[in-house]
């Protein structure tokens, strides 16, 4: 188990991808809902799976324990577990200014949604902002994957 | 992925405690509720943990993704995530005529329930039956673990 650290922000333009390399896929779906112990979450990215679960937010910390397993398991689970309840995304990684930005690219009912992630040591880490980053959401719960994945972007009538 | 084909069955006096070694203490506890895509159990058994996923039941056979895990990680999410929603019980393995029995005597809120389980190759496949051998139960979701759980044998009022 370890406390995951994030930081998430919408992502403004296109002056991302020039930095970007090639895009990994990734198909992730939620096999438990709300009101359970934890989120349980099943991803494939690209020939990789994982099994993560994810206890409650305190502040942008969080506790996670995450496993690799089979990636036919993942498929079958996404496919038979996790039904009405998936997002798909390409991920990509950049470097910036000595962090590591993840963004996830949205397609499907979530298309036209860019998202970035940052993964701190501490809550109050310092970090230089790309110029490409626009307003945080770290603290909307309409952003949480687990979330888009019921309530998709298209649907929000922004 | 496996299909778990499993009968199980109310235990029937003490004749078994001959044939049984020590037991292991098994400690688990169910992260997700009924209403999600699987049932997502955690375990800790002697001193080894495991995550499992259980799908629906198609007659006596179940989908099911189990995998090892840290036990500090068991034990973790236990506590964390499993609040409510677990079971103690001690877990003696027995072999009878060739077959591999379990028997779960339960404590705690379940304590002076005792079940024997027997997984098998094939629905339809024939074993014989003990002399400590009960009343089948394989068919009634009150003695699902998870069942279990959050509805505790004590509180039947059998």
């Amino acid at each position: 188990m370890k406390m995951e650290i994030e930081r998430k922000f919408l992502v403004s333009g296109d002056g991302w991808r020039a930095a970007a390399g090639a895009g990994q896929s990734c198909e992730q779906g939620y096999i438990s809902a709300a009101g359970s112990g934890a989120t349980v979450r099943v991803r494939r990215i690209g020939e990789k799976g994982f099994l993560t679960l994810k206890g409650a937010s305190e502040g942008i910390a969080r506790p996670e324990c995450e496993y690799e397993i089979p990636v036919d398991e993942a498929d079958y689970m996404l496919e038979k577990f996790c039904e009405g309840r998936t997002v798909s995304k390409t991920r990509y990684v950049i470097q910036s200014a000595g962090m590591v930005w993840e963004i996830d690219e949205f397609s499907g009912e979530n298309r036209g949604l860019v998202l970035a992630e940052i993964e701190l040591e501490a809550e109050n880490q310092a970090f230089e902002k790309p110029a490409w980053l626009g307003e945080e959401v770290s603290g909307d719960p309409r952003y949480y994957n687990a979330a888009l994945a019921v309530n998709s972007y298209s649907k929000w009538g922004i």
